[in-house]
């Protein structure tokens, strides 16, 4: 799994028919601590997830079966992180 | 998903027996708002995209999924894109 | 496979049903012989591995199998490394 | 899909059993228009592709699905490429 | 599928069981000429090789389809090499 901030969302009006309702959102990658990267990508809303909230996404196959549907997807928001615990001295 | 821009399409008549009618768009991946970028790569096309359309593409398994016949590819464009909303302020 | 070090763990509250009691654990990767790299990645976890302990794990589609529920990650530690034996002369 | 020109074949008589009777062909990958590059990689070939000719070819487990036996293959030759059109403009 | 060299093995008592009596070797990735490289990774042996053999992989999920229990591996043998045949001209 990948981190990631929700900055936007794309409008498609054709897209394949398992596409329908599928939220898709536009993210930027993160650091676990929720430092942003350069990299912007798009995945598929499998929470609810809105603007700003740090996310956690997979990518590939795994994708798919985050939406009921299954659409051909390969990213997909399956969780909202809370925080992160770093055990000190590894 | 990754955005790009249809720029031509490719010709085979010895292929395998399921991309029979499957469309084999050549693409230039893009910046979600459109900016062109150098890779170019062949997806099978879903959706009737044309020539210079902006358009989403799926890679790996799950492309396979989004045509009939479940073909052997890598790669399937599955909408067409029609904006992008950035959230201001992240 | 790839060898990693767990650091810490990720708390979730909202997320995709089928992550409901999985534990999903911050990792370093290292190298085979145990030297830690940059790299900082969240798998989820199908051994009961703890902070400090020197692990292997899967990534993509097979990651999913390794969890009962085969909830939506690209990430999981399959087992927990003893040792490894390198031959001389290769 | 990625393009290639077949350069070589492996000779391998221990290996799996459903690899059996399947061809495994050496390939430079090229661009769509057939610049040769540095990569050289390993596909099952699914449609009897010959010394010198320009290909496309599937990755990971689509590589799987072009052969009859399903084999644990990670690439396979799907088609041979007549030829690409670039629409001008693009 | 990539080629490299059987360089030792890793140990692991606690493990995930569909992995139970899987033997895990270490590999230095090679060119299909047999020139060593630097990546060094591990994958399941499916056709009994030995230290030193030049043999090829499958990643991903061809990798478990490969040994008979499915575990969830994303790197597994699936030939030794006996020679490769390079097309001279190309």
């Amino acid at each position: 799994m990948k981190s990631a901030v929700v900055i936007g969302r794309i409008m498609a009006t054709r897209k394949v028919e398992s596409l329908t309702g599928v939220k898709l959102l536009l993210l930027r990658r993160t650091g676990w601590d929720g430092t942003p990267m350069k990299e912007v990508l798009v995945a598929a809303d499998a929470v609810g997830a809105g603007a700003g909230e740090h996310v956690f996404f997979v990518e590939a196959r795994d994708a798919s079966i985050a939406v009921q549907t299954n659409p051909p997807i390969d990213a997909a928001i399956v969780g909202i992180i809370d925080g992160a615990d770093f055990e000190s001295g590894y």
